[in-house]
């Protein structure tokens, strides 16, 4: 196991039990998200923008229109944090206070490199892949102006912090045995494709999309 | 897992991606989430964690134990963005530069207001009816004790954005047509509920949870 290190920004002050201050769990809860919350300072102001990302190796992809505010203050240089939340179930204990819900949850903190050339479109394929498994080799590679019109960016995995709650409700033993108690599991649904009004009737599904159900993550 | 039902906005109906500066567009999206990723600046750094959220009226709530630091911070009358987004499919456009997703996602900032006594209260079970539709009710109301370990927020919604992108992928028609394009609906799964290890085999699933899945937001 590979440890996280805390640090000031990434430590966490409340129920410090739930801190998992180790990799694979960070890069469980990355693979398992289609979209982070991205956060910069603009004006003394966090804004905060969700963005489709990715896992590759020790760093987060980013992707977004080159002409996007955010991204690019994250490209020149912006320290940005992108956290990732996924929701597991809802936790019904025997009061409201105790209630909860099941999630993991990761904040990565740093300055995102900027992908160029080569490094761009395998990042890009990645992003593909995770977001829309199997899809990047049923359609024609980018074109030079769409590239141009594309930024990437990978955030390393260096300063992270890793949230957990998973399991039964934990309520006092002094509350009423005669509650209710449990967990309802919450996911991700994949529904039936709805092919596009302009695509002819012989053109089936493909095998990426067939495929969803199985390969989404989180599900 | 019970899958949920494709609603009208999971439906192809429209072409682009657009804002949409209309209150109800906010409120539809607000009450669609049941967390929001809230952001502060702390030390320089936009520190993004995830809360859970409820709207009421033209405010946004959000709750916590008052030990987490971002929600004190935020009850001293730091600013804070509260960003919601709902992922209502995947779009596979004929290229993967036109492919997207469709999603919905609110940004609200502003100082917001800490409630107490009956405020706070009242505001908690619009948290509980949010979270967990019909549960206040089976269950006591929260002590004095658990108030005080609680911290409830409400975040006007005096400045917001709401950005949408609905419907089919709108790629070029120069594209071949042999390739298929559509959509792939995103919904909550709400899964079987999981009684919990210390409950009686005589206590029965409650209203609230067998109902859920005819009520939970983003269903």
């Amino acid at each position: 196991m590979s440890t996280l290190a805390i640090t000031d920004r990434t430590r966490i002050t409340r129920l410090r039990d739930r801190q998992v201050p180790d990799r694979r769990a960070l890069h469980d809860v990355l693979d398992s998200a289609l979209v982070a919350h991205v956060g910069v300072v603009r004006d003394g102001t966090a804004v905060v923008l969700p963005m489709g990302c990715a896992r590759d190796g020790d760093g987060l992809l980013l992707h977004g229109s080159s002409g996007g505010g955010l991204l690019r203050a994250a490209a020149t240089g912006a320290e940005i944090t992108a956290t990732v939340t996924v929701l597991d179930g809802l936790v019904y204990a025997r009061t409201v206070f105790d209630s909860s819900m099941n999630y993991r949850s990761a904040m990565v903190v740093g300055v995102a490199q900027v992908l160029e050339d080569d490094a761009k479109v395998a990042g890009l394929r990645v992003l593909s892949e995770h977001l829309m498994p199997g899809r990047w080799d049923e359609v024609r590679p980018p074109t030079p102006r769409e590239l141009a019109a594309t930024l990437v960016l990978r955030l390393p995995l260096d300063e992270a912090s890793v949230k957990v709650r998973s399991g039964a409700p934990s309520d006092d033993a002094e509350e009423p045995r005669d509650v209710w108690a449990g967990v309802v599991p919450l996911a991700v649904a994949v529904g039936a494709p709805l092919t596009g009004p302009d695509v002819p009737a012989a053109v089936e599904v493909p095998a990426s999309v067939r495929a969803l159900h199985r390969t989404l993550p989180g599900s």
